[in-house]
């Protein structure tokens, strides 16, 4: 999908290209709010948001993708739950690109605690 | 700028709706890796990326304007640096997103460990 820069990180199988893009738009980041309360179903989603329930699902589907969301459906309810390995993944980019200077002052700092 | 969910993180003044649009892009994501290692010239960036001076600048723009590179001309030379501010930012988004799944089970981590 991404010749240019996009990756794989290999902790999570993720892909940081549509993670980053799936956490650009405001409604999925307020789908994970949400959900990063308590579990919901698509219609509880969808009800504060103000949008379809065919648009809810279009952007779920972005977010299990990316390894923010998992949804699952039991009788006739779809219930959303916040799933791991998406922060994992942007964990992991992160520490793999704080500056050499701030892990020099993260270290520090531990040092002047102990 | 984002009506509909985007916010500012109070710790680093950084708008997280800026910040995810910022790294959705690999060519601007290459330019953190490269910046990561060491601080670069435009010139020295724009090289292996195999773009304008121009198009170096506006990313570069970008990058700033979200906390995660500073640039200091001195004399006729941009020197190009992370900035921590932008991963500040992400870190607290993450932090204030992880589900209480992820910290019962990171405490319970710890508690193993000790």
């Amino acid at each position: 999908m991404s010749a240019s820069g996009g990756r794989r990180e290999p902790g999570a199988g993720v892909d940081i290209d549509r993670l980053f893009h799936a956490l650009g738009d405001p409604t999925r980041r307020a789908i994970v709010d949400m959900l990063s309360a308590r579990p919901h179903s698509v219609s509880k989603l969808a009800a504060p948001l103000n949008i379809t329930l065919t648009a809810v699902a279009q952007h779920l589907q972005i977010l299990e993708e990316t390894g923010l969301v998992r949804t699952e459906k039991v009788g006739r309810v779809r219930t959303c739950r916040i799933e791991n390995a998406g922060f994992v993944a942007l964990e992991q980019w992160i520490e793999a690109h704080k500056s050499m200077w701030e892990k020099r002052f993260d270290r520090l700092g531990e040092l002047l605690e102990e």
